[in-house]
Formats: structure tokens, C-alpha cells, sequence
């Protein structure tokens, strides 16, 4: 069943959502393209069939790879011959379609790329890490701030112990663009994320708390032991968070602070990490991802920039051009892309992925996602200090 | 009684602490010193009368005003005439030693500088407010990043409402000093800082927390309602917290974030705060003084700088030198100095001070200061999610 | 003649050069084929049958449409029809080869992007720009640091007065990557870019210096009128210059500053410019990109940011996703080809092109460019002190 | 002849100009008295007698010690016993006060400190080293700049090789601050800087581009051999230069730019230096003091910052308050207080002073720097494109 050839030819890409008016589609299609070896051929665009049409049009998708529904998409494309038919589909929709698609497509013999976060809630979450399992097929979690060559310097240098002991972790998210009532202003985006029968539990915390979560774990592999959340809607009428402060207890003993927030003003997204350890420091800021600031005591602060030679393996495969030409957003988008396919390539080709192309995140990422999301949800709610992981 | 004669004169300041290898008491006489209207002529610098006298003579003191005890220096002061007899006190010794100082000096008739924490715990506090007012004399406490201009900037657009509601407040004071155990290593700042029987109930939190609360409330007029706390010693064998995380909620449904640490490796003195409200952000770092930066939505980010006409009185009554000088921490402490004396002056003078004059941290702050840092001891020991401010 | 078909389909695009060990003509690739709208479909990848052979496989093109010389891929891509045949070339070979083939597209009829300096030499420059316009084909010059949205609100604000009277223009380029002798260490791109044959008369100012010239000319519209260049080759056996600095006098009196260099330890790609004028300056970074910092008196600093609705309209268009995701030299370089192919479109299909597709660098640009650095060598040669530009 | 009691009392400080309307008088006693080593006794504080003794009563000078003429200064103090009268006489007169004053000074057996530039032209300034030389005094030049201790550790860094052999340099002081007429607007300050009686042949030039000849030679010990000016007068009516750029050749084959402007809009106090060598690079910016930016080929960025164990002797000496309480301008200018008159309590006690204590600007400075301006006014009105240092 290895299938050499897939090594040397372009991978076919589907996409349920993402259509018209949707924002995060398009980051998806821009990142998979941007290294030549994925094609966008295929599409269930929208919820509606006539705007899933229109989107597919807008984007030069062949009209027979148009499709209204991704159950259609499914049962269509599973009948085209390997090497024409999509070898993986990319689902882009609101959270709570997640799951459905994932999971059908999976059953179906598809491999999956999915946005965060993972599924509309824990069990849900739960229910598909048992799909992903059973279908042997490649589940890559968009937790794309992951994908930046100075995160994955940071995570080499943590948990090669170069900062020695973690003692503490600050994460903090703080966006403006939640600041009105965008929901009812027409925003597509805003109304789907405010949303509680669309997003899930919680908003700002489901949103980019658990980007939050996320890229402690990646950095650092510290676990949430407990927690105490203060989660607030300060925009009035709005059903979902909009804001959150977050004490961390990790396993161990490290201890941490996480906050994210769609109502401050002046920060676009300005998603930030701070890990301090007996021997050393670092500081990470995504608004300027090339450069990674590193402390040890009594030395000058170290600046790390992106693509030298003294940087990890995994941090120079990440990187596409030389220092100084500023790398982005996209790039490390598609960073999460290269490897996932990278690793479908090797599994489809009969080998065994290296580690170095394994560094996406996975399934795991999107339960303990989903996890910390329900904890600090009920965190928030109880009068109790501390409030464990629920898994 | 007025004495107009003492707005022409340099005042005279005696200090108490502040003698051989002490920290902060140099930085006060510097202060003090910088604009030419205060003289530094007598003290009780030390614990011990012979390090207080070999201090003395380090600082070219008259040997007849080195005292070996602060006692001996009200007792030998007050039969001086006044314009020759020092007009105020600076208290620069342990915690612990605050209160009976300058309760002492205050019911002898003396006006006063303390340093911070203002003492030993609520309780003293609360009685050293009632020697305050009934002795009529300035009572000021150096919580000096107050004296910063661009945190007064701060104060003037969020007091006056040019950022809105303030919704949001993150407060930070990461350190590195204290990440080894330099209290054995006869490094005397760090030996009684962490000393419960002459710092406090807390450490890090008294030290450097207390200043994060001052800063707040001065920027923001915000009161606590309840927070909660939790407080980590790092280093082992140390006696008191050297990390802690609060979450604050205030009077009116402003929500907040702070944290404070002395074990952050690669952090100097990294004091910063944020402030979001519905109009408007800002930041401010201790360690850029010179600069805050303002947001607002659908515009430009704004940094304004300090020495420009368009700042606020207080901004630019704090400011010395022109812009792109760059002014510091010595600086700030001296605006302290400036007001408090100003203040002094008047009221000797039998003049009203003036709302810019006023503009020093005075006993309340020290009594809000003292119960937040209660209040952070009591919220750590406690399985309650929400502890109430004491006071 | 015209062709609306081609407003609905993706653009075939060939390439010369780029093949393996390049680095430009990936960067090309990349940002061709970013936005979806560009295929890359043959090639004439090196200057060697063999080594193009292997570089079409590298990258997965059609056998048939690897090409083993450019001649060939002229005669061969002629005879496909419209639609399948290449609609236009991309040109990425060392600085010699430029001219003659993109002189051999554009007069076999195709559409041409060519890299920059644009060709070895003034005279070619000039017999280039005849042989554009008698082609009356499209030619893009890829100065691609003007395709960073905020040198573009940066044009807009100089060139709509909002700084006043231009009065002084600092520009730099500052690279460290020629410090040692690469050029002897088996680096193809080193080896080319110091070979006198191939790079032209100057060294660094033909491959920065002419950058920096670009980006003075399209923020500002400034024209030089004399320059005095003092030109250094400080790595010992290098035959062409790995240093300049230009004093610069603009028609109109502004007056200017630009130095470049290859052996600035510690610079990646620090190209930056600051323009001052009566009522304001500003200053923009290539290696911060998503900045542009604008001064005027008596104001706070601004900081404009990406993707605001405050931009211009130029800006705007130029940005692909929301504030705070940030975007950089890709997405900048992908601006040109977007601009070149739209207006390539719109030509094609009988359309007049609007202004902000026609916002790319042309012919003239090269023209220009090399006027400027065989001025700038002249300078360098001459006792005078002032040499006025040779166009 | 040697008094040793002078190593334990404050020196008494005289002072020529810096009465009501001046700026840099009042830094310069700032400066003097921060660490209460110097008190400022005496003042000749204005050109005429009745401002010069109103500025004295602002400054509650004893009346005794307020003089109306230098001449009378240098009399009457000359008549007080050592101990009483003044130590040393500061100068911050403007430029073409500086020599008569301190000659009469430096005869009469004072020693003095100097506001720079040091003479009104280069003839005086090599009167002016005889002088010195022949009075055995300290002659201390306020280059303040040099004063900060990062500059003193980039000193270290290039002087001691770390940087390899040194090939460029860039020095930049822009201003904005005469971009409107202010001469004409009753500003003091500019009045006399842009008045050639007063200010000397050069006005931009002399003001800031002999402090950045200053920081170069400072910290790199480099000597101009011959340069190219482009002065320019922007602001019309205007009696000197405002701004200019100059290329420099270094002995040894270093190359480098300096320009300094006081119409560039938003730039402060703009003064940096970078300095490229063969083994690293460096970067130094005067608003931001506190760090210093060291490059090394293939090795993080390093920042090294003020307070730490790792910088040079100097460093450390001029630093007074631990890392992270920042230092600034009036602690540099104090440094060159400290070291003056250090060097003059050793040379009074009959000791020799130590390296460290003779780091301060000095008569050599002076005339360096005025051998600078005049060349460069010199190149300004040459048409040959290079024009030797003058001394």
C-alpha cells in the first residue's frame, strides 16, 4: 500500500469552509501553497450550497470539485484515484462543525488538518482523539503560532534544560478587535465567535486562551496541575467572555500567569511568552517573531535571531529565506503545513517520519485544549481557589 | 508662626539609615541633593553607634550632628534654633524600624520622609495615621516611581477620562536579584528584605508588590475590592515569598492582573503597567521612563515623550532638562523630594499648597499599601477564591 | 484582441535563472504564487542544459516544459496557444544575463519580471527601455522593498505634502554577509555578486546601494542631481566594492545621506530610511516592517500599523491579513508581482489600468537605477567633489 | 604645597555664565552636586552686573559671592584662603566667552571646567593648550556624552580589540529643535548658537558635530585624516549651518559618516554611533543609555546593560544605582565631574591620579574638536572632494 510516488508530486488539498467573508480559510490556502508542493483542487466552502458555489468560483476551483456540502465532498472525492483525488482536506469551519467534518472525513481514509480550537468541547474532543487513533490517518491541529522558527528555539532550549528549572511562565493575548459589539455590526467573525452555540464554552478563553495554553506546553512540556480563572464579558450584551485572567499552578511546582482579552485596546495581537528558570530566561513576542531574547544571570542579554546556523534543527528547517529578509505569519503557518504533510508524505510513502517532521501539533494538543478550556470555565464559575484539569 | 523666611533657604534633612553598605538611602540624599534647595546635615545612619558615626564621617558630616541613635538626634536637633535645626527627617532604615522612627519624629515636631512599605504591618499603619494628622506635619512616603513624569501623564488621561471606562489593569514588577540565596551571602539588603522579623509579613510583596498597588492606584484612582493571591518561595531555605501572582478586582468591575518577583532571571527592575479602558491603552515601563505610550482605536499608536508643551503640568513640572535628555530613577525620587518639600515650605510658610505640590505619596498611601499587602498574605493562606481588601 | 478570459484564470508564469543554489528566484517563486493566481509552469532554470534539467526536477515542472537554454523556451512556449503558453517570465539570473533575455521575451511578445540591478550596465538600461516600449509589454523590476505596504503609506504621506517641504533624507543599507570572502568558499551568490564580469562596475552599491536609491526615489520623488561616493573594498582580494557612502544633493535643495555595505558586522538586512521635512519626518525599517513611525512638532511620536483602515488606499491593498498577524518580505515582494500581473490582466484584456495597479517598478526604475550606480563610481574615481548624475 | 585635607571636604565650585535664561549652567550644577562631594559657592552668573546678581539670589548665593565680572570673581576669591574660596571655575558662557574666561582662570591658578566647543576658533584653542599646559591646572571639557558608562564600555570593547580592526563608523546627531526660527523668538539659547560673533564659524557643526567627532574618537581612539562636508542652512535667514553631512577617511583606512542636523523634525537628541570592525560591531544610542548593542558574527546579538559585573572598570566606576534603575544624562555629566575633580583632589594631595580618575575630556579634546569644525566649514566651501584635518 506504500505509495512512493507521493514523495515527488504535489498533494492534493480540500477545504470545508473558508469561503466568502470567512477570514482564517484564506491563511490556510496562502500557507499550504507558499512552498509549491500542496494544490487547493477541492471545496465545501460554505454552509449554504449557492455561497459555497459563489466561493468556489471566486477562488478558480475546477466546477466539478465545487462542492455544496462537505458530506458530498466526501462521497465525490473518495471516488477519484489516488494522486487525483485530495489527499487531505483542511476544515476551516466555526468550532462546532469541527468535529462532524473531522470525523467523517478521517472515517472516510482522509488525512485531516483542522483549525483550533480542536472541537466544540472536551468530549467531543475525546470522542475524536479515539477517531484519529482508529483511522491511522495524520490529524494536524492549526495551533500556528507553534510553527515559528524562535518558538521552536524556545521550546529547544527549555527542555534541553538551558534555563535550567522552570520556576514561572507568563503567557498573555491581548487583542482590541472585540472592543464594540462587532456581532452585530456584520461581522461574520465576530458573530460566530461570540457565539455560545457556535464557539463553545467560552469565547476570549476558546478563542486565544487556548493559543495561551498551547504554547507553554509546546515551550516548556510543563502540565496545568490546577488553575483559578476570572473571566469577564465586559462588553455588554454579550454572551460569551471577552476577557480572562488565569493563575497557573503547572505540575512540579512552576507557577504562572495567563491572561488573553479581546477588549484592549491599542494591541492587535499581541500574543507574548515569558518563561523564567533557575539558570536563564526567555521572551518571545509573535508581533516580532524573528527574534527570540534569551537571559542568563550575569552575561548580556542574548538576541537570537532567525535563520543563523546556531540556531536548532528544527528551528533552521522552519525558516524559508536568510536573516534579515523578515519572516511572518504566513511562514510559520505554512511551517505547521510542511511538516504535517511532510509526515503524511512519509507515512503514505511506507517510511517513518522523523522527529524533526512529527513537530506539529496533533490530536493531544486539541483534548488538552479543549481540557483547559472546560477547566478555566469552571474555574470562573466556582468559589473554590483552585480548580484541577479536568483531564 | 508662618516662617516666609523658608522659602528662601535650603531646607536642612537629617536621615535616619543609610549609613555603610545600605541601599536606598544614598539614593534619597542624591535626590534630595539635585536641585540645590535641601542640605543633608545630620543622622543617625545605623543600627550601631559606631558604624552611625564611621558613616557619618564617610558623608563629611559636622561630628556634632552624627547621632548614634535616632533619639540622641530629636532629643540634640529640637534645642537647635529653627533654619538651623534640620526642618525634616528621612527614614531610610528596615521595615521594621519605620514606625517608632517616624512616629518619634513626628510627635517631636518634625516633618517626614519614609521610605516603603511604610511599616511593619496594617496595624502600625493605621496608628502612624493618626500621629500624622495630629501632629500636622507632611508625612511623605517614597513610593517613588510616582515621581516619574510620564507616569503623572498617565494619571492626568486616565483621571481625566481621555482612555474612558477602564476595563483592564496589568501591573508587573519582575526582578532577578533574589534568584539565589544572596541573604547568606552577607549581601545586607538582601538579609533583612527576607527577614520576616524586619521586612514583614511578605517579601517580594512588600518590597516590590507594594509598589505595583501604589502605581495603579495612582494612575488610575482604582480601589481593590477583593483579589487572590498566590504566593511562591522559589529559593530554598528563604523565609519569605520571593514570587507572587494576584488577580485584582476592583470597586466598579475593573479586573486586573499582577505580578511581582524576585527570582525572574534577566529582569532588572522591569516595573510596567497597562491600563485599557473603552477610549483608550496605555503603557508605561520604568525602565524607558521617558516614553508612555497611548492607544486609541482606528488610530495611530501615540508615544508621548517627555519635555513637550503638550504634556500635563504635573509632566512637565516634573521635568528638569529638555527632551531627548534623558531623565531617570534619581530623577523621579527627587520630584518626591520636590513636592514634599514644596509642600513643606508652604505650609511653614503659612501658604496653601497648590493640587501640583501635593502631588506625593502621603500616609493613606502607606495605609492602602499595608492592607494590600495583608490582604495578598491572608488570600494565599486561604482555600477562598476571593479575599477581601482589610481595610 | 483583448482577452477577458485571462481576468478569470491563473497566470502562467516561466522563469530564467533560479535554479539550484539560487536564492532569489525562490523568493520569486514563492511570492508568485502566494495569492493563488500564478502558476509556475516552465523553466530555463540555470546556465547549464544539465543543471536546469535537475533544478525543473527539483521542482516537480512538466519534463516538457524544462527548458535547457532561455533561447529555447522563447521558441518553444511561442508555439503553445494563449492560456497554456507561459504569459509572462520571470528573469533571477546574475546581473549580465538580464538584458538580453529579457530583451529576447519582450520582443518575442511576452510579458517580463526581471530582478534588480536591472541590467549590467547604463547603456543596456537605456537600450532596454526602448525595447520595452516598442514591445508595449509589461515590465516589472522587482525593487521589492517598495511593495512593503508602509513604504507605500510612507509615499503617500511624503507625496501628498503631509511633511512639508522635503528637507533632508537618510537612507541605509547595512548587510553583513560579505565580511569574510565567501565569494571564495564555494557561495554561488557571493561568487557572481563580486565578479566584475557579472555584477557590473559596483559591487555593494549595484546590489543594495541601488535599493536604497529606489526606495529615496519612490517614497519621495526626489531626483538626484550630484553625489560625491566614497567607495571601499575592505576584504582584502575583492575586486569590487563592499562599501559606500554618498553625500547626495537632490534637485530642489533637499539634501541626503545613503550608505551601504557588506561587512557590517551584525547588520542582517538593515535597510532603513528617515525623511525630514518642514512639517514632519518619519523613518521605516524593512527589518520591522509592519511600522512606519511619522513625527511632527509639538505631537506625540505616531506609530502607523499594517492593516489599519487609516492607511491609504495603496496600503491597504497591499495587506493580506488583519493587524498584529504579521507580514513581511514575501508578502512585500508578492505585492509587486499582484501589482505587475493585475495591470499585465488588465492590459491583456483591453482594460486601462487603475493607479494602484500600476503602483510596481518599471523600466524607468531601471533606467534610473543604473544611472545611479555608474554615477556613484564615477564619484568614486573623481578628485571633484560633486559629480552630477550621467541621465 | 600638596593638601591632602582636600581629599575629605567638598571643593567649592565657582561658576561663569548659567544665569536666569540659560539651560546648560543649571545641568552643570546638577551635575556638580549629586554626590555631595562639590558645592557651588560663587557666580558670575551673567554678562551684565544687575542679571548676574538677581541670578545669584535665585540661586541663594551668599551676596558676597555674587559678582558682576568674572574679572571681579577671579579677584576676590583669589583673596579667600584655600579651603574657602573656589576649588575650580565651570564656564558655560557661550562659545566666544570660553577662552578669555578660562585662560584668565588658568592664570590666576584655578582650575576649570569648560563648556564645549571649547573656543570660539582653532587659533584660540591652541593658545588655550599653552595656557593649560603652562599652569600645571586640570582643564576639564564637558563632551558629556562620554560620561555615560556605556559609552566607557564601548571604549573598552574597541580599544582593547575586541571588535577586530575597526573599518566603519557611523555618528549621527539629529535635532529638531531649530526647525523654526527661534533665534528670532526670543529663545536665548538659540539666539547665541546661531549668531557667528557668538558661536564661531559653524553653528549645527559646532554645537553637536564636534560631540559626535568627540564620541568617535572617544570610543574608537580613531584620528580623521582628511573629509567631505555638505553644510546647509535650511531655515531661510538663518546666519549659520543647521544641519550636515559629512564622509570621513580615518588614519588606517577606516571609513566613516557623521551627520548631525537641528531640523530634523521628531529627533530629539538623536546622538548614536555604531562601529563596524572585523570581528564585531557595536551600537550605542544616547536616549536609550542604559545599553549597549555588541554584534559578533555567528552569535547572538548581545545587549549589554549598565550595573552589571561584566563591564570594564570604568563602566562600573561611572555607574551609582543598581542594574535597572535607570541612569541618564545628568549621571553622565556628573561623570565628568567626578573624574575631573577627582584627578584635581589627587593632584592638590600631591598623589597621581589613576587612569580611571584622569578619564575626562580635556585641552587636546578642545582642540581636536575645533580642528574638526574648521575643517569641515573649510570642505564645505572647497570644491576639491577632500580636505585634510587641519592639525
Amino acid at each position: 500500500m506504500a505509495d512512493p510516488s507521493i514523495l515527488n508530486r504535489k498533494l492534493k488539498m480540500g477545504m470545508v469552509g473558508g469561503g466568502r467573508d470567512a477570514f482564517i480559510g484564506d491563511v490556510h490556502r496562502k500557507a499550504a501553497r507558499l512552498d509549491g508542493k500542496i494544490e487547493f483542487v477541492a471545496g465545501a466552502l460554505s454552509s449554504t450550497p449557492e455561497k459555497a458555489r459563489l466561493s468556489g468560483q471566486d477562488l478558480w476551483l475546477d466546477p466539478d470539485r465545487i462542492y455544496g456540502t462537505y458530506q458530498e465532498m466526501i462521497e465525490k472525492e473518495a471516488k477519484l484515484p489516488v494522486g487525483e483525488r485530495i489527499d487531505f482536506v483542511s476544515i476551516v469551519t466555526p468550532n462546532h462543525v469541527h468535529f462532524p467534518v473531522a470525523k467523517a472525513f478521517l472515517e472516510a481514509g482522509f488525512h485531516v488538518v483542522c483549525d483550533k480550537p480542536m472541537t466544540f468541547n472536551l468530549d467531543e474532543a475525546l470522542q475524536l482523539k479515539k477517531v484519529v487513533e482508529k483511522s491511522g490517518k495524520i490529524f494536524a491541529l492549526t495551533h500556528n503560532y507553534t510553527g515559528y522558527p524562535m518558538a521552536k528555539q524556545a521550546r529547544y532550549m527549555v527542555t534541553n534544560g538551558l534555563l535550567g528549572k522552570i520556576n514561572k511562565v507568563v503567557v498573555e493575548y491581548p487583542q482590541e478587535w472585540l472592543l464594540t459589539r462587532r456581532e452585530v455590526e456584520g461581522m461574520k467573525q465576530a458573530e460566530w465567535r461570540t457565539d455560545p452555540k457556535r464557539s463553545g464554552a467560552a469565547g476570549c478563553m476558546g478563542d486565544i486562551g487556548s493559543h495561551c495554553e498551547n504554547l507553554v506546553h509546546y515551550i516548556t512540556d510543563l502540565e496545568i496541575e490546577e488553575l483559578c480563572a476570572d473571566l469577564t464579558t465586559f462588553v455588554s450584551g454579550r454572551q460569551l467572555d471577552d476577557d480572562g485572567n488565569v493563575l497557573l499552578r503547572f505540575k512540579g511546582g512552576a507557577k504562572g500567569v495567563l491572561h488573553a482579552s479581546q477588549i484592549c485596546t491599542g494591541d492587535e495581537n499581541n500574543l507574548n511568552i515569558r518563561v523564567w528558570g533557575t539558570k536563564g530566561g526567555l521572551q518571545w513576542r509573535q508581533e516580532h517573531p524573528n527574534y527570540l531574547y534569551v537571559y542568563h544571570p550575569d552575561t548580556p542579554v542574548q538576541i537570537y535571531r532567525r535563520g543563523h546556523d546556531y540556531l536548532c534543527d528544527a528551528a533552521q528547517r522552519a525558516t524559508r529565506i536568510p536573516w534579515g529578509h523578515p519572516e511572518a505569519f504566513i511562514e510559520a503557518f505554512a511551517n505547521i503545513y510542511m511538516n504535517a504533510t511532510d509526515t503524511l508524505r512519509a507515512v503514505e510513502a511506507g517510511k517513518t517520519p522523523t522527529a524533526l517532521e512529527l513537530d506539529f501539533p496533533t490530536v493531544d494538543d486539541g483534548v488538552r485544549g479543549m481540557a483547559f478550556v472546560e477547566t478555566v470555565v469552571l474555574s470562573n464559575q466556582s468559589q473554590e481557589k483552585w480548580t484541577k484539569m479536568v483531564i
